[in-house]
């Protein structure tokens, strides 16, 4: 917006760049960082930095992590067995989060998507067949995004993987916990009927 | 999120006090910084940085700025006989913006809000009385916002100013352009016709 203090208008414009921040928001925070606590906003634009400088990718799985391997790789009580390959780190944070998996990880950093110009060599998939390769795991379980290209990712490395004598599955698709049947879409039924399970 | 790296997990708490950031927005920015180019992640840091050193408020109308008086105190082209009293220094830009009103600002920098402990002596009130008393303003326009504790500013502050020889004025109340009737309540048709106009 024109009228804005050189400086306000610098800082309206790198928020505007934020994935789901419009102009108006943008405005908003701006204004909210001018208002609050200096240290407040210097403690955000500090944080920023140290992210930036601190951390980097597990050597290993491709983490987010502040040291050579995560937290997750160099924990001698994980199961070492079982892999399960991620999109994001942040896929990696939602699945640790239930608590249900003791296993390792593989990010990919990225999904094979064509449209995009994603190809597989642009994702750790060298990384992946090389720890399939000389690791020791009895299951790969594949938990990219239910979308087209997830799918798609899995699919292309479930072929990739067969050489190995691992077992390659995928996470369960059916209806959501707490959600109603009448919202579910067609194809999220089918799913559940396909996949459905003995009480 | 616990699982996170610390730096991560840091910058995720930074961005959750922002208003209107949750914390799943949050880590969607975290994960975005941590994913665009350095460049990118370091100018926003920067910015802030930069907002916070360089933007002070104008020492007479408390707009922001990036000088001792603001763009629009020290411009002479304005009509020094008119001054607009707002809430905020948003506020100014967005009348401003309108290319209407071609006078002085005086920001009050909040409003008086009793239950949120916001009293009279927190704002610019002083130097907006010691303005009038030594300016040469004819009209003193209340652009505070149509809520109640922006309308209270307002009659708190007309009751102060009533010993100076100027005419007080407030913001027209109606329907909004591009609107429909239909949809207008109660209080917004109240004020469209108590305040309606010769055609």
């Amino acid at each position: 917006m024109s009228g804005h203090a050189g400086a306000v208008s610098d800082l309206v414009d790198q928020l505007s760049k934020l994935p789901g921040i419009g102009r108006k928001s943008a405005e908003r925070l701006a204004f909210h960082l001018l208002r609050v606590h200096e240290d407040e906003a210097l403690a955000l634009a500090a944080a920023i930095q140290k992210v930036r400088t601190d951390v980097r990718y597990c050597s290993v799985c491709f983490n987010l992590s502040e040291t050579e391997l995560c937290r997750i790789c160099s924990d001698p009580k994980r199961d070492a067995t079982r892999l399960c390959v991620v999109e994001q780190p942040r896929d990696l944070l939602s699945l640790d989060a239930s608590g249900v998996y003791t296993g390792l990880y593989h990010v990919l950093l990225g999904r094979i998507a064509p449209l995009d110009g994603i190809t597989p060599d642009q994702l750790t998939i060298d990384s992946l067949v090389e720890r399939v390769r000389t690791g020791n795991f009895s299951e790969i379980i594949m938990a990219t995004n239910p979308t087209v290209e997830g799918d798609g990712t899995s699919l292309y490395l479930s072929n990739l993987l067969q050489e190995f004598p691992v077992e390659i599955t995928r996470l369960a698709r059916g209806i959501t916990s707490g959600s109603v049947l009448e919202y579910a879409n067609r194809e999220i039924i089918a799913d559940a009927l396909t996949g459905r399970q003995r009480l």
